[in-house]
């Protein structure tokens, strides 16, 4: 694969994003210089191989500005201002307040492009940093009014370099799509986790896998996080509404059974929670399927040698069965598995026939 | 390892937890029988090797009740009375109220000692059993009032057998805690989720890994969690409301900035719910995962097109490499998957080395 960028590249701010995106622009052998306002943060980067230092005078034909949000516009402005023949993009979790910010400050915003890579860890710092991090990953491109086609498309071929999936979104789309699947769940995780702060420590050992998954984000870095709820208040207040309110009516159901179990309307409350997250939960795209197309679930058991999935995919193959996505469920103590495969609606019956008919056990009923 | 569970084992409910110690005791060869009132599960339990379908007349030393919470104090007056010899225990996710129940219907609760396996998964049901759940999980013993020594002694033995960790509650100390451990997080997945319900499809477009941990426990079954959280109401309805306060706080502040980031107060309430969320998840034991890690992670980019895992599967195959799990993840729209094969530790360099010897793409830098 050879890069479509052309260096140099000026990544300003070294941590996570900044440092990662060199990585995989060094690896295409584009030339990458880095600045960040910390010499220990910009010496780390370059030792994990994200580029050399800039050097005095550098005159890039992209510059990436990967810093916290709250002083992204401030560093486009700046980087406009000193290479004028610099297309300029920035990684920020926020688009629209930058955008808005860059207008009143009369940048020239031609030459930008609000970009936004939908990759993170919960760990942050170049320490963290992976060529690998944007693979396969949605880089969402979000141009300003004034933005060139040419500034455009620089910007989208950075995506396709780091191995992203360029999208296009109107920066008021994007803040009201990440307020739900970003910032809201990293306050939900961080509300949860804080109200472990409050129980007793024995209820500590109690904790299990879920517990530890749905808090794993609350590790985040909190001066970053206060940075991009604060820049995106309103999307995320109104997200955060509907949430409150659900919480309340359950609260006041709990509160009204007084100990009950099958106090009149708590039976029904939990399940209608309960329901609607079975349903949020089925419209993320990937893993058991989800939008926008809907998938059939064949379950199977398989026998815990090797050779058994490469001819269950064979026969599967022979079947001209698409498999959309396979999970398997594997036991050390079983003698089987249960493989999960997910295929096309119309193609579940013929698939679980087939699958019958060359000897696997098929699950009926699954879930 | 010889078990020190003296059988018959009655097993009576064949769900996730009820099908797993069935497994794990008959992997000690332990006598197992097996109850549940829909023969099609009973019959995949003892499909999955969990037991042998309980005949008339059956005389239990040991009980295990692993129905829903709703009915568990019924069934264990029952079993109390139908083997009068045998020691009963239970397995439901609730302690306070069952033993209201049995003291109220006169039960002889010598016999009896409630437990709880903190081991569980989203997916229910015999399907998704497994010998190894409970390995290295906690269980928690709790007895009842009148309950003897040697009724204690037995159902410890039951949870090491299994291999657990046996941990003595008392029950309304176990209800608190699992308030703020399972019940509450489940609650707080579900909302998270359910606001995915009033989110514009294209935004979910955008979900990420942290979106998908947060919500990964919002698949569970809402029949069987409205009986758990109504057993337990008071102590969540506690724990809620400490969370409700903080997100009415949280709210507040996003209102009152009025979309602008620098708005008094706002930073430092956000800085403090995330903070706190910091201190909450350092409080959880094993972080980073816990018990210690069985399996290596090999990821490969799958192209989005038939035959390629069969192609992967079968190529592992010949390279003699035994695939412990296996979860292909899948972003809209894109050509290529992400496979990751979970193998033993000391197979992992050689399948990576041979899956790039046969044209796959491995990435490096697994997390």
């Amino acid at each position: 694969m050879s890069a479509q960028t052309t260096g140099p590249v000026l990544i300003v701010g070294t941590g996570l994003l900044g440092t990662s995106i060199g990585m995989a622009l060094r690896r295409l052998g584009v030339e990458v210089e880095l600045a960040d306002a910390s010499p220990s943060a910009l010496a780390l980067a370059r030792d994990m191989g994200a580029g050399m230092i800039a050097h005095e005078g550098v005159d890039p034909a992209l510059v990436v500005v990967a810093t916290p949000p709250d002083v992204t516009a401030r560093v486009i402005d700046e980087a406009l201002r000193e290479h004028p023949r610099a297309i300029v993009t920035d990684v920020a979790s926020v688009k629209t307040i930058i955008a808005r910010e860059l207008e009143a400050c009369g940048a020239d915003t031609t030459r930008y492009v609000g970009s936004h890579p939908m990759a993170g860890r919960e760990r942050s710092g170049a320490g963290a940093a992976d060529a690998d991090l944007f693979r396969q990953r949605p880089w969402v491109i979000a141009p300003v009014a004034g933005s060139a086609e040419r500034a455009i498309r620089i910007v989208r071929s950075l995506a396709l370099d780091v191995g992203a999936l360029p999208l296009d979104y109107r920066a008021e789309d994007h803040d009201a799509a990440v307020a739900c699947v970003s910032h809201v769940p990293q306050l939900m995780a961080s509300l949860l986790a804080a109200s472990l702060t409050r129980a007793p420590q024995e209820a500590l050992g109690l904790s299990g896998q879920g517990l530890r998954d749905s808090t794993r984000i609350a590790h985040s870095d909190p001066r970053l996080w206060a940075a991009i709820v604060g820049g995106n208040s309103r999307e995320i207040a109104e997200v955060l509404r509907g949430i409150s309110r659900d919480l309340l009516d359950l609260l006041h159901s709990l509160d009204s059974a007084a100990g009950d179990p099958l106090a009149p309307g708590l039976v029904a409350q939990v399940t209608k929670v309960l329901e609607a997250g079975n349903d949020g939960v089925e419209r993320i795209p990937g893993k058991h399927g989800g939008a926008p197309r809907r998938y059939a679930e064949v379950s199977v058991l398989v026998p815990d040698t090797p050779g058994h999935l490469g001819r269950l995919f064979t026969e599967l193959g022979e079947a001209d069965v698409n498999i959309e996505d396979f999970a398997l469920e594997h036991s050390a103590g079983a003698p089987m598995g249960v493989g999960r495969v997910l295929v096309d609606p119309a193609a579940a019956a013929p698939a679980r026939a087939w699958l019958t008919d060359h000897g696997w056990t098929v699950l009926d009923g699954a879930h």
